[in-house]
């Protein structure tokens, strides 16, 4: 039986609220919503989390109180207001894009520019916006394939005149996707900032819309070209932080702050409250400043790129397998300045050999940090000068996540030669000057 | 033609300052030192890294002076003193254990309680020092093995009566040794402080003396019972903090406080200047409390425990290879609050059913977040739910490389329906309360 099948049979519907006892004697209650998987029934509890339960595991539902029947708000008609620039915002998935309003029964999808204005009626004064819904799916769940698909509708919307673009995001692979675009892109003419959401917006504590407004007052207002990152700078609701789309990481499972530039600053602060924006970083790249060098799309990735974590007691066939599955690429999270077992156990010289043997294959490796913060250094110790001697690539200051992404879109759009001299040259921020070493803001 | 061959074709020695120009035509000046790899000869640059050049590469050799001899100093005579308590140094390899003084010519091992006290004259004050050279290896090396060596060591000089035990050990893998240790010494009745240096002791920078010399007073000056991490607490050479032995993690390549609690607070901090020693957390294990429970002794690691970083576009084959070569435990580093690819793409259906099928083969399969901080929820979002009802365990707020430690060595100890009861239940601190869940110490 299927949620819907579930919900006939006792006479319910979105917006209900209702209590549910499972076979396993588990008892819930919440707001029935939306369910995206056909064989749950999907329940907002009042923590504001959603719970999923399998429709074969319930004994029984108890109707609390019906869902009131809010009419979906009479769509405000929005004049263009042709003093304000025109922003773009690509629906991708996640939390800022799901549906709201639950709690109160009035259930209806958000994406057109109209439900944005009526939900966030502050956004009226920052610009004209045009919505698009590119998909609709978890972060976790993308694939290079929805790159491509996200690259194409940004270049589309710049080609129809955008003055910045919005996307809509799920948090936890938006800082893989944040480099992607930003390699995907080049000579992007205006801004693309990524917004997501720890908290959905049908959560008092929701950061959904306080991303959201920050973003596009960050495109009106300023000169700013290239993919950045907008998200809460610390988890007051006062400031949300522009943050470099190569150099970015989610730092926590919960938090609204969650995102954090590593071996790098955020590029700018915006003050919610005043609306005040204040540049962290004076050398960005400013918006149709390079007016002659023409957008490019380079939207390819090569699939057969791996990640492998060094951790101890590892074993060499670890490795072989991304020999044995011919892939082409493969990034190193070493330990410390780039370390991984090569030496003194007969397992760990088995591995070295095996890394030898996949660089033999024609496999680019290349070496980040698990240590996140720092940089990692080809001779400082004598297992780093094996390695490197091995034509092991190492990354500089690069996190592995970012190293991911390049080597993949470097081998799907240049010559392995050419993809080897790139991967340790900074192109988009994601090496920083070895001046900067000591940046480490966990203090 | 090894190191010595070359050393003696030019009637070097170590501690002469020579000019190396290799067939690269690079050239590198520095003091040469004894070299863990008899292919390389091994400078000490001015800088204070060290340089491997590979024999064969070598084009000339010009000595620019001669290494002054020294005497090695005359070994202090140290006298017992009955009223100061007996700490156990065991070394294990790394900066801490390196030898020193190479610029002066002066080469010697520094692993006597003789040695360490004419190093570091301030130690006599504080305790009567044992010193056992368990291994030398970089930490990188290490393997489930050595951590039998050397919680076996430990084993012995708690039954030779030592007040305190400090390990000296490599710092890129110290945080997997000192889980492990954790696990393996159950009621340990007194304090296992492990101690590395980010930089070696013959640099002006070292942090070796402050560490090694803190951990003495910890040890001698408190009641602390346990595993516990000495490093440097801020860059500033004021104060070390004592960090939980399976909450702390090597979060920068180089700098001396590179090891943080995540989730969790520092046990203590000392202040190396006023020797002055402050509790962070109350609820500690305390030495000798509880005489009644022997120190158990739990060793064994089960072998075929691996770890796999969830990053976009996998492939299902990557999850399978845990499978075909039958490992018994995987933990998965999985996004956000527990997240991997699961649904929308084929690719990602195949993974799901790749993690179905590991777990029905018997294999425990266990997540944690790579984003480190915060805690993963089995039940918010429906792809998570997707994941515990397969049979994926999920481990709160435990580390990723903690759960690594602890899957192997819970399956070395214990039966598998065991191993499965305790991966996500508190055993040595490494899983703290949801009521601490928002400690987030990077802002």
């Amino acid at each position: 039986m299927d949620s819907t099948q579930v919900m006939r049979k006792f006479s319910l519907k979105e917006g209900d609220v209702v209590e549910v006892v499972t076979a396993d004697s588990e008892q819930y209650s919440g707001t029935i919503i939306p369910s995206a998987d056909a064989e749950a029934l999907t329940l907002k509890l009042p923590s504001g989390y959603n719970v999923g339960i399998e429709t074969g595991k319930i004994n029984n539902i108890r109707k609390i109180s019906p869902g009131k029947i809010v009419a979906k708000p009479a769509a405000i008609e929005i004049k263009r207001n042709p003093a304000l620039p025109t922003i773009a915002i690509l629906h991708t998935g996640g939390t800022l894009a799901s549906r709201v309003n639950y709690s109160t029964g009035g259930v209806y999808a958000a994406f057109s520019p109209e439900d944005l204005i009526t939900m966030f009626p502050e956004l009226a004064q920052i610009a004209n916006f045009e919505a698009k819904l590119v998909s609709n799916i978890m972060s976790e769940d993308m694939r290079f394939s929805d790159y491509k698909k996200i690259a194409g509708a940004v270049a589309d919307e710049i080609r129809r005149g955008a003055r910045g673009i919005i996307i809509g995001h799920g948090t936890d692979m938006l800082a893989y996707t944040s480099a992607a675009l930003s390699f995907m892109l080049e000579n992007l003419p205006i801004p693309v900032i990524l917004v997501g959401a720890q908290r959905s917006s049908d959560r008092g504590s929701s950061d959904a819309a306080m991303n959201l407004i920050c973003a596009a007052e960050f495109i009106a207002k300023t000169d700013f070209a290239g993919v950045a990152i907008c998200m809460h700078d610390s988890s007051a609701d006062d400031c949300c932080a522009i943050l470099p789309a190569t150099k970015t990481r989610k730092m926590h499972t919960s938090r609204r702050d969650a995102f954090r530039a590593i071996n790098d600053t955020a590029i700018a602060r915006i003050n919610y409250r005043t609306k005040e924006i204040t540049f962290l970083k004076k050398d960005y790249a400013k918006s149709n400043s390079n007016a002659k060098s023409e957008l490019a799309l380079k939207d390819r990735f090569e699939d057969a790129v791996g990640l492998i974590k060094i951790h101890p007691n590892m074993h060499a066939d670890e490795f072989l397998f991304f020999k044995s599955r011919k892939y082409n690429g493969l990034i190193i999270e070493a330990t410390g300045l780039g370390h991984m077992p090569v030496g003194v156990a007969e397992e760990n010289i088995k591995i070295r050999k095996a890394v030898q043997s996949i660089i033999k294959s024609g496999c680019i490796v290349a070496i980040a940090s698990q240590c996140l913060y720092g940089r990692v250094h080809p001779t400082v110790y004598t297992n780093l000068r094996i390695l490197s001697e091995m034509g092991v690539i190492f990354c500089e200051d690069m996190l592995p996540e970012t190293a991911f992404i390049k080597l993949a879109w470097l081998l799907g759009n240049y010559k392995k030669k050419e993809a080897e001299q790139l991967i340790a040259r900074n192109l988009r921020g994601e090496i920083t000057q070895r001046t900067e070493f000591e940046t480490f803001d966990l203090e």
